[in-house]
């Protein structure tokens, strides 16, 4: 198996020369490779309602080029910060179950206290210089996750199951779920790769296919609901899965189907395992219950072309997230090492420890 | 709650003037609602295989009508074994996973060996005979399933939570895993529906949803992952299902998905039901490993309208069924009343009673 690094796909990219956000439209995906080249907030507010771009990670890279393209130059001093809390709420609030974006939002705004006084200018070259270490901490992270990961397989290599899409698409590098896979594959030790296709949207079908197949990953697509047979079958190393928001205790608020899977993965003795970069962590909340769920409009369920797939006088409920209980996660897959239980003191310790972790040299400036 | 029963659709019909059988086509469902004409086996083989009819009992039904249809009153004596024989191997082989259809044709068979020798007029009466009342059968079996399992309500009413389609659709009556809502509805009994929308092929999106809200049943449907999200939220009070095989052990195979759902359900401490007429035992099949499980085209995946959701360069795996093993199941509700553990001994018990618990009025003539 070859796997082609260099044809993994990037999701986010900025154009520091044009200042302007490179997107790859994913709702294209597969049939057409499209990006998109967007110079205001609004268009990215509505390239991330409307799932151009997605996952956790990703979704806060291009918010805080969203926060970027919002301050113009020409601003005066005192509209600013104004501009920024408008502009930083609207952002946020396109999507309520991730963590990243708030985190990436956060630090954007630090950097505006930090640079508040000393000109329009000024502060959105420092707002940038925020935002572009965000996208390279998370490249950096992804590979770190890939590394250590990559452990997680049997020396022989293995069979690995996941779900949705928590690869390179939905994040500023190689992926978290999908990093570890890319890391092996890389190293020669033969991988081969389960998606489930993820209903409603299809994500697993669409994009993580799509996007292993580009690099040279052997992988099948399964219906959601044939990873009962799947695991029975007992030819899976371990399931591994992203996450939008881990809270301090370790419960995962994940892509629907998570949760589920979380079950059958312990029901059948195989390891379920979750890779997040550290902003995935939201130390402010306590559990689960306190991660706000997102419900999507029905039509995503009732077919997107018309065709009237469910009858009009049935009702849609469609959560986009689920929350999957610490106590059936065997392990978090993280930059900074494998999280085990007790989650509350190892996420804590991860976290305590963020500062002295990311290297400067990883600072990139624009 | 107004249940309209007269708006109960029938799947299957047999016009004895025409000699041909009717056949709501399901693969239209919900946008039109059109019968076709069978008039030769072919035809219904095709439709079996194509799905234009399917559900276990509703394929029995419609496999003996087929083979009623290849048996023309012109064919000589000496060739009419032949042409029962291949005709009969022919229908048999369309769907190898359910029970019924071997069942049903196996009925025939004996009919037919009964008539043998009356001539092909009397002999093709016999078989016409023979189907109508496995059509009366299990008409009057789903209505005693539903008089059986309405006991599984609380008192106050329910909210059920059921996979793919085992309502009218997919029998000769008021359905399997539907009749005893139907039967609660009928009574006044509050009840509330929520279906798992069913990949590939949507059954309980666009069948179970379609029959419930025409009879006026409130019907929900969600993502087949939304049944984690929804058990945790303990609404539901029970889950129940139909089936397309049961071994003599009680291990149960129906439509891809219902295994994890049996697990997800035993995780959150809900009854797990299985409703079927006694056609759908195999006694033959000690346990769920002998009983084949179809594959089917991995194009039920890809998306049939050629819009290439998945990436050519991915693989598909698609299995038509799971088996869920017995001690999973809560209990299995039959036309012979509420079945509980140790199923090896029950299901002989209720198999072995078959032949004195049909009473004769039910066998109609044509």
């Amino acid at each position: 198996m070859i796997v082609r690094a260099q044809a993994i796909p990037r999701a986010v990219r900025w154009d520091a020369q044009a200042q302007a956000l490179l997107l790859l439209d994913q709702t294209q995906l597969p049939a057409e490779e499209r990006y998109l080249r967007l110079t205001t907030p609004d268009e990215v507010a509505e390239a991330i309602r409307s799932l151009r771009v997605r996952g956790a990670p990703a979704i806060g890279i291009a918010g805080a080029f969203g926060l970027v393209l919002g301050l113009r130059d020409d601003l005066a001093d005192d509209a600013l910060r104004e501009r920024m809390e408008t502009t930083l709420g609207m952002l946020h609030s396109t999507r309520p179950t991730g963590s990243n974006l708030g985190w990436a939002l956060d630090r954007l705004r630090r950097a505006f206290d930090d640079a508040d006084g000393t000109g329009a200018a000024q502060v959105r070259k420092a707002l940038e210089r925020e935002a572009c270490a965000i996208a390279a901490e998370d490249e950096a992270m992804c590979r770190r996750i890939g590394e250590a990961g990559v452990h997680l397989f049997p020396e022989e290599g293995g069979v690995v199951l996941t779900h949705c899409n928590a690869g390179a698409l939905a994040t500023g590098g190689i992926g978290t779920a999908l990093a570890p896979i890319y890391e092996a594959a890389g190293r020669g030790i033969p991988v081969e790769v389960y998606a489930r296709e993820t209903r409603p949207l299809l994500q697993g079908a669409r994009l993580t296919a799509w996007e292993l197949e580009r690099a040279g990953v052997p992988v099948t697509v399964i219906a959601d609901s044939s990873a009962g047979a799947l695991l029975s079958r007992r030819r899976v190393s371990f399931v591994i899965v992203g996450a939008d928001r881990i809270a301090a205790n370790g419960d995962v608020a994940n892509k629907i189907g998570t949760y589920p899977l979380a079950v059958l993965a312990r029901h059948h003795g195989i390891p379920f395992y979750v890779a997040v970069p550290r902003s995935t962590f939201d130390p402010r909340a306590p559990d689960g219950a306190s991660i706000p769920i997102e419900e999507r409009d029905g039509a995503e369920l009732r077919g997107d072309h018309g065709d009237g797939v469910v009858p009009r006088g049935a009702e849609v409920w469609n959560p986009a997230f689920d929350v999957t209980p610490a106590h059936l996660v065997t392990a978090i897959v993280t930059d900074g090492g494998i999280l085990r239980p007790p989650y509350t003191v190892t996420i804590r310790r991860l976290l305590d420890s963020v500062a002295n972790q990311i290297p400067a040299q990883e600072k990139v400036d624009p």
